[in-house]
């Protein structure tokens, strides 16, 4: 079977599906205005930062759309606003910024003439660019990543880094759905506290398309990693800066370090749309920090103490001394990064 | 506040928490045969290694008890067969065995002549000498570790090795309530996926006793060691080899190697009926795999999709070479184990 569609035109709307339904609930939601989409944003609804970008797209799109407005000039004016406002939903992914400059840049960029309708229809017109676009790098990650999985028994996955996550197959998971055309091998999934999305949402998509995988807490990864039972481990990134080190799901950092340790390969599968040239180094990248109740409780469950502290780093920064290569629809890069993320750049 | 009593003998039963209901309800078990206390030892409503071993010292006396024996050789005969049934509640906590083992020992040693009220009283005495015992281990333990916490402004400890574990106030967490008295600090404790130990025991249990707690996930204790946030690591044990190597809750083995990589120290606390000198070193220890549904759902959510597979080590095993001291009621043992624990033995 085909990976899932995250997220999709449907001629009348953009449907997703609430992504903090499943594994348990498959329910698409139609998106009609650019405060719903910031929301589904904001929430996770629609979560995996090139799939936040593609939102994104559409959201400013949506937000023309709803504000029928009377003039091109207030059309550019409300797309303009509606980037603004959307690029406030969640603060690390870079993506959603690179989407929403070229928005900007597009509306800019149109005549002075031009109407409402023509303003609309480019909207529109860029989002599906935007998508078809990242359908096409993340068929480019597969091809390209798919050799590194030659020979291997299993592979590591952390987070959800899929068709979930993207407009396409994927980005770590597209090497896997690649690799896996050819022969069978099993996935090893962390379930990635505190969401899950290992849990729900990797084992699921991975299930749908008939891969054998296995369901691991993040803290059986080390086992996992000690017996011998991967060969590689592939994950996504949030942001790559310039030197390479990557800001992905917190618990990725320490996976590459135990993965470094036990002599595994660990393989960032992102868009270039993800690296950041003007971040020098990770350092230089800001991770949000999110609520304590994603913490304490899980599907209505309190499972800690009320009005225990928690810190809740969503992301960490993995230094690019720990990642074996990083594969992008430009092909895969290896150290030092400074110069081959540069050139992937100066290629495109 | 004084740390909770897990387990006690009232003159009438053993009264036990349930401890799968905390942190949300309190509820005390009368646990009154043999056959509850094995019951209650599987589904770790008491666990944590020395605990165990305290409940399966009280549960041979309550087998003796239940069966009403007409003869002391027939309480005999019970009282062993009550401690090999007792000993396939859990595989991997030496404690356990070694509990049962004195039981064993004393009851053979009884005499001839000895009525069924004399092995049942003796029992009983064993029982209650094993728990004291167990009482005094910890305090030793939390004297002799609490200096190696001098000077900490944060500590991060791994699932539940407190009062909620042993028949005093614990063997990790007995450093910190100790070094607690003197000055304040703030201790990280790791939830502990799959059961979350930490978030559902730790945090309740130093809370109680007005330590300032913070929770974090198991992916982000990497991020607390890389800021700085601590400067000491203190777990547990349930088993360590002749040469050091510690089987302890799955995590600690990755926690180790980090702490290591960001050079914090961390320390094993636990008792020497931990240590097993008959066993070389790591790989000589089993290591219980769980079933699958404490990974795929949680307080009745499921979190997985059905089906999925999942592999669920209960322990991993830290190669001694990342254990900076271990902690023991004889003292801080220091590398090379296979010496400084053959000596604290030697000397008890």
């Amino acid at each position: 079977m085909p990976p899932v569609e995250t997220i999709e035109w449907t001629g009348r709307d953009v449907r997703i599906i609430d992504q903090t339904l499943l594994p348990g609930k498959t329910r698409f939601l139609a998106i009609k205005d650019e405060k719903a989409m910031w929301e589904a944003i904001k929430k996770l609804r629609v979560r995996g930062a090139p799939a936040i970008g593609v939102a994104a797209g559409y959201g400013v799109f949506l937000a023309v759309r709803a504000a029928k407005p009377g003039s091109g000039a207030q059309a550019v004016r409300v797309a303009l606003r509606a980037a603004d406002y959307l690029a406030t939903s969640r603060p690390t992914a870079v993506n959603l910024f690179w989407a929403l400059d070229r928005c900007r840049a597009m509306v800019r960029g149109l005549p002075d003439a031009a109407t409402a309708e023509e303003v609309l229809a480019a909207t529109l017109a860029e989002a599906l660019a935007i998508h078809e676009s990242d359908r096409a790098t993340c068929a480019a990650i597969g091809r390209h990543g798919a050799p590194l999985l030659d020979g291997v028994d299993g592979v590591l996955t952390h987070c959800n880094a899929g068709a979930l996550a993207t407009g396409g197959m994927g980005t770590a998971l597209a090497l896997i759905y690649e690799a896996a055309k050819k022969r069978r091998f099993t996935v090893y999934a962390d379930e990635t506290r505190p969401l899950l999305q290992g849990a729900r949402l990797t084992a699921w998509e991975l299930a749908q398309a008939g891969i054998d995988t296995v369901l691991i807490t993040d803290s059986m990864a080390a086992t996992v990693l000690s017996q011998g039972r991967v060969q590689a481990v592939v994950v996504g990134a949030d942001r790559i800066a310039a030197n390479g080190d990557t800001a992905n799901k917190v618990g990725t950092m320490p996976l590459a370090i135990l993965a470094a340790h036990f002599k595994v390969p660990l393989y960032v599968a992102a868009p270039l749309s993800t690296v950041d040239l003007s971040t020098g180094d990770g350092s230089g990248i800001p991770v949000e920090e999110r609520g304590a109740e994603e913490v304490t409780s899980f599907g209505g469950t309190r499972v800690a103490p009320k009005g225990v502290r928690v810190f809740s780093p969503a992301f960490d920064v993995t230094p690019a001394k720990y990642v074996s290569a990083i594969v992008t629809e430009a092909g895969v890069l290896r150290p030092p990064y400074k110069r081959s993320l540069k050139e992937a750049f100066r290629a495109k």
